[in-house]
């Protein structure tokens, strides 16, 4: 339920070491780990490449051409958080650049998800802050209109709850429940156990068919060999 | 928190009455009565001009190019409302025909909101089943993958909790949570009340400038007349 | 395979009444029957509501902002075609208006499907002239660079061969080949057989669930009912 | 060169009854007497069909999300004007409805061309106020920002100067500079004398290929004919 | 003409050297030797710069977020070959990951061109796997459809016959068929003959105003020198 | 007011010591000093990283797949202009590569702004000659139809005039009438005086809520903390 004109000061964060192992295993293997969901639409894309990041969500909801709210949430953030920002309709204006972000780098927020612009593109790279973002546009906001801090939003697609793990990467991004975190993890590493296995028999050469024993399911589904 | 493979069959709906006078106002009067909030994208376009409607949302997630979970959501459905259908990844196809809509009346159901494609768009508008889509797609899907029902799910940008509050007309379709519907309904109405009056003055010539009492912030703000 | 700065005169077009008859089932239906292919891509829509037509395709390739072509298909038009307009390049100029119209239905054509512009849309609709087209642009063209007539053409994300059937409608454009013209006949109109059936048991309140009998593959998927 | 936070009160209107005679050859014609240019991108769709308008234009720059300036606009308004809003920065949000349309007619403006979204489109067409815009939207917006009025204006990719022509119909907008009305308006006359004859012959099965005389000039292109 | 569930084993190739010397020229050379064709749509980009090559195509269709003909194409390919991946539908799901082109690399492919999504795109860019796609999603897929393997599809707007040429670069793609390789190659080869020659003068500053003798056509078509 | 087949030979440039030094700040802090205007649409993007110009503007308008025009405007330019293409039609053909590029640098342009699209990406890079476009796309383009070179244009949403500055970085692309250059680089350059001591502060963890004093005005527009 939005409310807006507040900001949740006491947010549930998802356990820090879960986060942080689940960025380890990237956003293809933990969203499958989920059930294949929880990604953010893949128009949002990272800044600068091989960035992969994982954290506790701290949300804040902006008016389109507004940033004023960011302002707001940057006092929220603690070490480890990723900003996520969503705004009320579609506007591909750069709310976000170089002076917020030293200034969430200095709150220790490790990066930024935003449904919107963003500008100063070559500083943030140089500074190492990554953004995943819709657009990248040098158009600057105004600072007018409340939103608010702290309360579940739908960003490019998703529901995020505060204290929600994020993971980032070049692949894109996902949203992990915080309820769901400890369970999605084993989920992943259980999937990620035997990958290093497959590699190797699929790199000699075996093929896909027949490691997953695909042939016969094919042939009962009908699939004809022509030669 | 989304759920794969289950179905609620007992949700809590908004108040009935409350939903259908929400839906006199329409979706613009509506979601400013919440705060210019809760609309979903406006690329949610009506198949057929003039439907308005206002009930209680039952939900499904479909995965893309897949509509089984529709014939599971048509049981779920309860005279007034309406079923509101979201796809784990964008995808056009025509998930919904004239066959599921004649199902979906004949449950009781006022309409569809669906983040997909709709198809045989000819007959919904003989049998004035109003469909709200972004995009209309001859395109068959296939039926072999779960979803869920009545779990919450985003449509098209927006929160859908089931039981929520749909209102849907010409300019596009608005959520109102559950409980805030009879909040929601008052504002609206109060919002509703002097635009009567407005329209009469402004009808009459007087200006915005003057009935809003512009004049003077305009100048604060810096405006200037050059003749 | 493409050949520039030709006319093929005789083409060898699928049956006049079977093309006819395919049209009567529609895009949606029409394309099942195929297997689920041969829709041209969902951005092809009509300038106006209600508009049916099948016939066989005669083809033309235009370059981006140059309809020349098109007074050179208009002399291959024969009585019951549907013209084909693909272009080298995205450009949604308006490559065909009111004179072309005028030019094609004295020739005999149907409508036209175009991977592009058109303009004069009043006078069209007066004229009840149909068109598929993937925008409305009063944007004139040139006529200097030659295109190909009756050759095979890419048009909207489906392949046309001089001599298909085209069924086109409300839902979109199907394209069949005219070897498989008759076979897709056959399969439609059986497709078609109990659908009238099917929808009075619908309309009855019988659910496709029991209908098509899927409880227990769901159930077998996993599905749980919670209640 | 754009300033803000100005109002013009006087600007130099193209001849009245130019405007009108241009607004009946429609957008096709106009822009192609003026060399196929002039045209709105074809994005923008007017929210009911057959309107057909034309007059002068009064500007407005407006900011994203932000209609302030539209009730600064209704006060320059003369009978016989079209206002065309412009926006620093994309966004579909609904700037437009029931009561500001009220206002603009009673001041005596035949409709509206926004590069952005509008509402109440239901109670706008049953007003016969015409719109052209890019999008239809619920989304309300705020009245914070100072734009300008009755400067050049960049909408939809044409720029357009206070008191140039506008033309609006089914096909799209165009916009006439003041300075070329009366030369367009010739020159579209001239364009459009000799159609009817060109409708006549077309109607009678005479190919374009011969009334223009383009036989010649493909075949030196190279056009091969293959049977 | 499309055929669902069949996978045809003997291909005829185009003969690899002519391929490999096809795409010494890259993409923009190749396609003008054909007369401007060829070209897949320009939202088919690299997931990382400056890869580049050729090959014979190997074609798989497949459906909507479902990825199961991958695994079957594999099979199919040849050293040399690259995988061309058409889809049912536009879904932006990542049809295509790390484990995947460790098989397709086994078998001797040199890339994927799909008109879908790919991810794990770090993991590829390491292992120089170079794909062309029209979207990054980390989004899994099913297996349970039948799709096809080496039959014409069309791919992001081109048609692609198994065994024909394939050029990728920065630029995008380009599909050469088999039986025009050997002459596009000497027309390519001629193009670029003379670009050093060229590049040198235009290097020097000479205009290509003098270089192509563009000033009397330029004259004749009308332009106008103003001081 | 766009005249077509001319050229104008002689225009006023911006004092190109102001034009460099606008450069210095980018286009982020460019268009703030102008008060947020003057951005070309974000779609325009810079085909390599870190590429940062500014000059003075030559301006070609171009027709739809005709890049004609281009070897006209390249004898215009003078040693530090940048060229702006601006296009009748959106139209995404890849009008510019590797030689006309190497033309335009013999003749001393810093870059290329086009609204449409750009080939031989990887040659340009390796030139180190720097182009925002809207596309990149090998496909070629014909030499037919006269635009014009150095009159007013509209590229990417934006009015160019010649002769007036424009600065291009990662951000985007922003333009600068000639007659405010001079005060947009004081405004500029006051602007980015006390960035430094801001980043300071920011890096130091003090909240922009406090350097900026936010919270006052925040809690007057009722922002409300909860615990």
């Amino acid at each position: 339920m939005v409310e807006l004109g507040v900001v949740y000061r006491n947010i549930q964060r998802a356990d820090r070491d879960v986060a942080a192992r689940l960025g380890t295993f990237g956003t293809a293997t933990v969203h499958e780990a989920m059930g294949r969901i929880g990604l953010l639409k893949p128009y949002m894309r990272p800044i600068y490449a091989d960035a992969q990041i994982s954290g506790t969500a701290v949300t804040v909801l902006l008016h389109p051409g507004d940033n004023w709210m960011l302002h707001v949430v940057a006092e929220q953030i603690r070490p480890g958080d990723i900003v996520v920002a969503a705004v009320t309709a579609d506007c591909t204006d750069g709310y976000f650049g170089e002076l917020l972000a030293t200034s969430f780098k200095a709150r220790g927020a490790q990066g930024l998800v935003i449904d919107g612009g963003v500008r100063d593109v070559r500083a943030l790279t140089e500074m190492k802050f990554p953004v995943w973002s819709k657009a990248i546009s040098a158009k600057g906001t105004v600072k007018t209109t409340l939103g608010s801090v702290n309360i579940p939003v739908v960003c490019a697609g998703a529901l995020v709850t505060p204290g929600d793990v994020i993971v980032a990467d070049d692949d894109g991004v996902v949203v992990v429940p915080a309820a769901l975190a400890q369970k999605t993890l084993e989920a992943a590493a259980a999937r990620d156990a035997n990958e290093g296995e497959k590699r190797k028999k699929l790199a000699a050469g075996v093929l896909g068919l027949d490691m997953y024993n695909m042939r016969e399911p094919l042939q009962k589904a009908g699939l004809k060999y022509i030669d």
